[in-house]
This record gives C-alpha cells, structure tokens and sequence, in this order.
C-alpha cells in the first residue's frame, strides 16, 4: 500500500544531535572567562542580548555565537579585555566546531528503519559550512535523499520548500524540537507536526507568537516511538491525493 | 522550439554582484589597524595564512573572514591587542554585512531577458544567512526559481545537484567568475560552462589543480553578452535529448 506521506521532514540540532548541550557549556565557559569584570549573571544576560540582537544580520550557528561572544566580551570588560581572553574566546569556538557529532540514543537505527520506507529530508537552520560538515560527521547523512540548509524557519520556508519538490502540505510530516521552528509554521501551513522535545532546546525556540490550539500537532517522547506512530497514522488519517506532478529529489 | 538547454544556473558573488571588492576593502583597513604592529606585507600574508587554513572549518563567508581577522590581530599583536582594535574589527564586519548589494552593470535587464526564456538557477558559496540577505537585497532573487547555498563547489556539489533535479549535465549551463568553482568542476563532469571573467577576483578561486583544455569552455568579457550568446549555442550545439524524469522546480 503506498503511504499516505510523500516525505518525512527531520529538523536536525537537538532532533537528532546534541547541539544546545554545547553551546551552553561553551556559555558556562565564557562567563567563567569574565568573571574577571562581572557577576555570571551579569554576564550572562549581556551575552543572551548580544546574541538575539544579531540573529537577524549573522543568523545561526556558532561563528555568530563566537561573534556575540566577543562583542559580549567588549562590551562587559568596559575597554580592559586582554589578548588572553579572545585566544580562550576562540579556542572556544573550535572546540565546539570540531567536536563529534554525537547522535541521541536510537536515533540511527530508527533513522535507517525509516528511509526503508519513507523517502527523508533534512531542514535545518545555519550556515551551510557548519550544518553540511555535521551532517557529513554525523554518519546519517547519507540516508535523506533531500538536505535544505536554511537561514530561518517560517512559513515562508516551508511553503518554498513544498513548492520546489512539489508537494502537498497534507502528505509532508515535519518532526523537530523547536515549536517556532519545526511545529507552528508547518501546523501554519497545513502540514503535520511531530514535536519531540528536548530539555535542552534553547529557550528562543521555545517562544512562539502564534497559536497552536489542542491537537493541531502530534507529541512524541522518545524518537523510537516515530516508526510505529507513523503507521498509526497511516491507518488513522484522511488519505490525501498526491499532487499531479511527481515527487522529486 | 524548446531550449537545447534545461537551466541556466548563476554564481552570485563577483558574477552577479560586488563582493571581492568589499573583501579587498576590509583587509586594506585590518592592515592599516595592525600598522602599530607589523608592516603591511607581514599583516596581509599573516591574514592570507589564517584565513586559507580556517577554510575548511569555518567555510565562506565575512563571518569566517571576521574570525579570521581577530585570529590575525592575535598573532600579529604579540598579546598586545586592545579592545579597541576588536572592537575596530568588528565594524568592519557589521559594515560588509550591512552593505548594499551593488550589482554589475546590465546585471538587472540581463537576467530578466534570460528569465523569460529559460529557468533560472543560483549556485553560491557561502553561509545561508550572508548569501540569503544578499540575495533579497539584490532585487533580482524572485527571478531564480531554484536557489543552491552550498559549502564549496566540487564535481561532487554539481553531481548532487544535477540529481537532485533531475537534469543532464549537457543540458546543464553554469555562469560565472571563477575557474576553481563555476568552471572547472562543471566541465569536469560535462556540463556547459561559461566563464565571465571579474578582474578583482580572490586570487583562491583562479588556483585550480585540474586540467582545462582549450575549447572546454567558453569566457565571454560582458554579461550582457548571455543572451545573444545563448542563442548562437542554441543554434551550432548538437541537441541533447532531455531525461526521463520531468524537470522539478
């Protein structure tokens, strides 16, 4: 029986890796780093700011983090920052760069049983350099057929996305951690919404200002459960006609 | 008649639009910065180094660049770098960042003539956050009906995008300033290249290890020589059968 979904749609940083988990060890550091000029939360607060500020001229990723990080450091150490500090800066963000990919628990073997079945793509926020070489180191890679690297997540991006591969929104399933980014626009659009959370998601991903009313998406605990949810849906769900023209990637 | 060709895809930076030219501009400022410590010729080639060896971890892009100027001003300064220079090189940045996108001459009215007779692709280097602000502030995104940000433009970048799109490389156009990424790889792998020469090309993007025997593309001096030049292929090129598989898109 052909599937009622056209294509599985995974987010990527704390879906399937762990991601948060390093940038808030490499925050932890940094306010270690200016305990020299201020209280952590102090700190702590003037980086967070930093940060959101530039999101919408350096996006995400870690070199716009390493970016913040520095202005944070400029701007806490009242013009006394040392050479020292921007070296640690730096080594910082290298570390994070060049660190293993590390994968949550059972996401390869459920990642390998779903694209038997499921044609899988990857959307994920970020600079390309940084997403394509996790997605390289991350040893899944090969497994989504499609990979869209993107610079944000809204319903703009889902419906460019659908229009280039040609796809109806009620046959795409998107599954991610972050609300603003993986469930309410995808919801916003018509499409499905599974919604895995993480307790380390940033909390940025968690704010929304749209609403998601009681059962406009599915929540899951734990990523194993996706292959047998899946099937429940297959045999509980309206079958949608796929569009006229087919499916490509 | 349909088109011997299924796309014409474009590079964006220094093909379309200035980009070397801000690059050469913040370095020409980084080395008038680091004049307390080094001489202009120790400063460049101090910056050349670092950047060319962070290429792999950081990518492209002005915030590689930037990460690569602080490291830069670390090594050059003997620990004696000052706030003020950081912060210095920071604006530098936020001032590439923030520029107008200023394109070529007859850049507007060509791609609107090729528009209407073929579809358009983009094909660029670089982070997805940089290129995706350039382009929308070009005003000549909403002609690209497939837009590629990609990490580095292999043989491999191409094969995966002919794929993903179902296209022959014979029925494949690509356009642009340099030998390494648009010209090189694309007649590597039979694709038709045309290559546009930028006289502020990054000297990175004319060194290339492989072969380019005469004849194996074409270069023409002005792009708004594209149009007429497209149709004289159209007219002496052997037609290539198009594949199977419709075009998506």
């Amino acid at each position: 029986m052909p599937s009622i979904f056209d294509i599985l749609a995974f987010d990527a940083d704390d879906t399937l890796w762990h991601n948060e988990s390093r940038y808030q060890a490499a925050k932890s550091e940094f306010v270690r780093l200016m305990s020299a000029f201020q209280t952590p939360e102090q700190a702590s607060a003037v980086l967070d700011q930093i940060e959101l500020g530039n999101l919408s001229l350096y996006g995400y990723g870690m070199k716009s983090f390493t970016l913040s990080m520095i202005e944070a450091a400029l701007a806490l150490s009242d013009g006394k920052l040392s050479s020292k500090e921007i070296q640690a800066i730096l080594n910082l963000s290298r570390a994070v760069l060049t660190a293993e990919v590390e994968l949550f628990p059972h996401v390869a073997e459920t990642i390998a049983c779903l694209a038997e079945s499921y044609p899988l793509m990857l959307i994920t926020k970020g600079d390309a350099s940084e997403q394509e070489q996790k997605i390289h180191r991350s040893g899944i890679g090969h497994y989504f057929r499609i990979i869209e690297i993107v610079h944000d997540k809204t319903t703009t991006t889902y419906q460019k996305i659908l229009a280039k591969y040609h796809l109806s929104p009620q046959r795409f399933v998107m599954i991610g951690n972050s609300l603003r980014s993986d469930i309410l626009p995808v919801v916003q659009i018509g499409g499905i919404a599974i919604y895995l959370p993480h307790k380390l998601t940033w909390a940025h991903e968690l704010e929304h200002d749209g609403e998601l009313p009681h059962g406009s998406y599915y929540q899951l605990e734990q990523f194993e459960q996706l292959p047998g949810f899946l099937r429940y849906l297959e045999q509980t769900l309206p079958v949608t006609p796929p569009p006229i023209e087919p499916l490509s990637g």
